[in-house]
């Protein structure tokens, strides 16, 4: 399988993890998240949004949006649930971090870390946003050890990828002691791997 | 089932709409999208993100997020494929949904339409992202009748919801045939109820 991607993408991040944790080689094809003038070209055809990570499995066919990639690597593995109230909590939990979650850890995390430029007003925005996330996470992890079912799944991959390094957009996570909690045994899981790896 | 919602929302619609072609009976709790003071009080607990649709089972088990609940509600049923690669796409398109099409087309239409305030900036730059988003779904809609498999599924459901009423957001669908043409289709399957219904 081949994946179109950003090194420093936590979107892209969480398919590596899973891949790692699976045991799948992926072929890296790197793309640049600042100059974005050649994704047309290499992802035209392949996925509608344009963006990474954008799998391309050995038949050709082409998936996008790291979410629902995780789902088609993980779903039949004990990192996707079996019990359907519990598939549809991990689902809740990826939509909530692709709405409510990425645009504001994200967002700040590329702005302060990779551009490098920023209008601090937008900043401080988009950490606000940020902070009733990671609100909702912690309430949410405060009596519980992952998101789903007591048990680590693509929820967790899919929320860990931004949060651990929400830090690098000055998101400051002290005052989410269950979140930071959740980070450290989400990043003790066998077969994981860094977002640098 | 309990349905916690907004009339006008069209996260909202999309459960409504389901649930009417699955022949489900929903109780419906009105929420205010403007007034939002409640949400705590009568959301806490029951959805992380605080916000509607929320979806609560008989026995009393709650689920966010609409496309999320989509998912739930219609898994099993011929509006969710069986095939894996197909079921990944569904989720890709609601995803995609959810990032790169609700954020402009459904925010657009809220200020414009429903909140009757906003900055035209802001505004130009929620509609140039609709029409992206509307680009995508042309390119794709151009040779094919759905957006997956070939058959209407909740990814049909996903985006239609806030498509259709695009223009109430000041967003033209008049470049969009493709896309007109399955807004027809979507409108013409048995069992389709309006957004104001």
């Amino acid at each position: 399988m081949r994946l179109y991607e950003s090194s420093v993408s936590g979107n892209c991040y969480k398919v590596r993890l899973l891949a790692a944790q699976l045991g799948l080689e992926l072929e890296r094809v790197e793309l640049s998240v600042i100059d974005r003038s050649d994704r047309e070209a290499v992802l035209g055809g392949k996925n509608p949004g344009l963006r990474v990570p954008t799998l391309e499995l050995d038949d050709g066919r082409t998936l996008g949006e790291s979410d629902a990639i995780l789902w088609f690597l993980a779903d039949g593995t004990p990192l996707v649930p079996d019990e359907p109230f519990e598939r549809a909590q991990v689902l809740q939990w990826c939509f909530f971090e692709q709405y409510s979650h990425e645009p504001f850890v994200a967002v700040a995390r590329f702005w302060v870390a990779i551009l490098g430029r920023y209008d601090e007003d937008a900043l401080a925005e988009r950490q606000q946003g940020a902070h009733t996330a990671l609100r909702a996470m912690e309430r949410h992890l405060a009596d519980r050890s992952y998101l789903v079912g007591e048990r680590y799944s693509i929820a967790d991959i899919a929320l860990y990828a931004y949060t651990h390094v929400a830090p690098e957009g000055g998101i400051d996570l002290d005052a989410y002691p269950a979140v930071r909690r959740w980070l450290a045994r989400v990043a003790a899981q066998p077969g994981h791997v860094a977002i640098t790896a």
